[in-house]
């Protein structure tokens, strides 16, 4: 497998990653697939935690993602087990056998039930998963977990990823402060409708499941059930979003509790990160793009129409060739099934007005659109003309590199 | 604009183009894009000759094409005018008035009505057409129109096309034989869900334009509809079915008259040439992809997973690359949002069975099936086990080329 240069859209550096009390990890190399280099991490959990789960709307999801669906039902969490290399997809009935199997490796070893064990897998379809060396490679995991261990973990689950990719915020709950750190991987296989991808957010707030999964589940739709790198919805995209409950905050019930509206609010920016640092890692992208979208009938539609031109390849190798090609914009929203108004339709790019109503605006000048379209960062903004629905998505660009890397890499 | 090697996939040559009692063609040069080359066609009809449309469903729809769905309503026609370089497409109100002024001046050349004359533009989106440089070469074209002139006149209408694309059959309606010619363009923004392309197809059958309507309509769904190249649905597609009425067969009322068994059969036969043609000359494309898909809810289910397929990105580069990446395949099915059983599921490469019934069959044996994707025609078949539906749908490989062709074009 080819090793890709790290994407032009990459952020400058990972966060310093804080400790999060309750929360260890520690990785280790399998030799499953990748030679030198770790491909398995354990997230230890203190005993307490709460946990909530988004999944792949795939229909042929992986056995992991069928396990983190029927465990994310009783919300505690001891351990998330996570491996690059192998997706344990399209596996038959040994596909849930090696994910029973890892539970109970991990339980014995952190003297929890296999239920409190949380598996993701990532990789090649397919193939059945060696899991003896996963079980083999476990002990020494769990004697080396430690609480600075996150970067190292983070590192062992990428594939085709070119950087690693972490996102933090501090955010108070009442007069106390919390603190959230999450990690993603993520290029290639990303769309939307789901989870995106597998991402891993922590927090020592003190919160119940049932709050977790209502705060998950919807910033999950304004963070990575925005992106798409291309419209290829993979079969094992999870995130988990774990509370230790180890800050002293005053006891919070649910979700609508006006004490979470800060922790809600840096949640969604810190979900919204790791969301945009697939797009910048998509596979071979140059550019990154933000579509806004308004004029919809609803947010939802909205939402498709702006995935619509997030998807579509013209758009995307028109992007690539930095070609302020806004008539394929069009051809995108018309093309999305959703209402939209042609002569009420108008098209910026870069901020620029090229088109309004239906019609090129008069005297339409494209230098200061071109030297936009030759930038990193690519802003497409479209009002459709039929409602007050809006919706922003990001995604990036389809250029050779994209090619060339899904001709190496067997997903 | 760049000009690209003609498409590995392309047939031979063209048939040898027959003709049609009752239709005439010519071609010219308007210079309003290309340089030394046609770029408008005129077809001339005999009166009595009745029309079908079938048109884009991309909600931004061109001006010609909200004319041909307004005329073809009487289902009369006694011209069709085509220009390549420019599609009208989000011109405001001058959109609809180059139309007009287009079909008046066909119309005072023929000495019919300009609501029997059909036009066509494809090009450039969101440009004003320059309707002048049309009127003024109609009168050459009207002065020059032969019944030998097919050739030339779908050679004009190219835009990204690498070959030129026709099809022709013959058929009995009783004992009568008939004739049926098409003719189409189009290699990108080529999508389902509607026309698809530019398409033209005349016969000497006498027929009324409601059974012609019926009669385009099935085919097309089993043809144009069930082919793209890059899931980008465009503003302009338009088939036109065209029959002069000349041949001397006993009159037939309705689609549903059995005498028309061997013509519907031809037409369709037809139909699906033309949109393989089409498929065959993607942009970009390297290799031409059949594939089959069974066992789904309805037929219309079985269309839509088969689609989902044809248009991943994964999948399509993982072709391009020969590489036999059946998870991939596994994991567009997943995505559709159509019902699946994933545990039922099966995936067939170049008619070697991969997978059965959500597993990898034991002992399984790439060699044969890396043989067959390192060809240019590649088999994919999936059963995925709910139904009876099933589907046939045509696409190509997402190549390099696709990637260059789409940043140095502007559509």
């Amino acid at each position: 497998m080819a090793q890709h240069p790290v994407s032009p859209l990459a952020p400058a550096g990972l966060p310093a990653l804080p400790v999060i009390a309750g929360l260890r990890f520690a990785a280790g190399c399998t030799g499953m697939r990748y030679k030198g280099r770790d491909d398995l991490m354990v997230a230890a959990l203190d005993p307490g935690t709460t946990i909530a789960a988004v999944t792949t709307r795939n229909a042929m999801c992986s056995a992991p993602v069928e396990w983190c669906r029927a465990q994310a039902k009783h919300g505690r969490a001891r351990a998330i087990v996570v491996n690059a290399g192998n997706a344990n997809v399209f596996t038959g009935r040994d596909g849930m056998r090696a994910v029973e199997a890892t539970a109970r490796r991990t339980a014995g070893l952190l003297g929890c039930k296999p239920e409190e064990v949380f598996i993701s897998s990532t990789g090649v379809i397919g193939m059945k998963l060696p899991v003896e060396k996963i079980v083999a490679t476990l002990p020494a995991l769990a004697s080396s977990l430690a609480t600075d261990g996150a970067e190292r973990a983070l590192r062992a689950i990428m594939t085709t990823d070119t950087f690693a990719k972490a996102a933090v915020r501090t955010a108070r709950i009442g007069r106390t402060e919390v603190t959230i750190m999450g990690f993603c991987k993520g290029s290639g296989m990303i769309a939307p409708d789901m989870a995106t991808m597998l991402g891993y957010v922590f927090t020592d707030a003190k919160l119940p499941a049932a709050a977790l999964r209502s705060l998950l589940r919807e910033t999950a739709d304004r963070s990575f059930n925005c992106m798409s790198v291309d419209g290829d919805t993979s079969t094992s995209d999870t995130v988990l979003l774990a509370a230790t409950g180890k800050a002293a905050h005053a006891p919070v019930r649910a979700a609508s509790d006006p004490a979470l509206k800060d922790f809600r609010a840096k949640l969604e920016s810190l979900m919204i990160e790791l969301a945009q640092l697939v797009a910048r890692d998509g596979e071979g992208a140059q550019k990154f793009v933000t579509i806004k979208l308004s004029g919809a009938k609803t947010d939802a539609s909205a939402r498709k129409v702006a995935l619509a031109i997030a998807n579509s390849p013209l758009v995307k190798t028109a992007i690539a060739a930095g070609d302020a090609n806004w008539g394929r914009v069009v051809m995108a929203i018309g093309k999305s099934g959703e209402p939209a108004d042609r002569d009420r339709t108008s098209v910026k790019i870069g901020g620029v007005t090229i088109a309004r109503r239906g019609d090129l605006v008069p005297g339409y000048d494209e230098t200061p659109v071109a030297a936009h379209m030759a930038g990193r960062d690519i802003l497409i903004e479209a009002e459709i003309g039929v409602g007050k629905g809006r919706a922003t998505v990001w995604t990036c660009d389809l250029t050779h590199g994209y090619v060339d890397i899904n001709g190496s890499y067997r997903s």
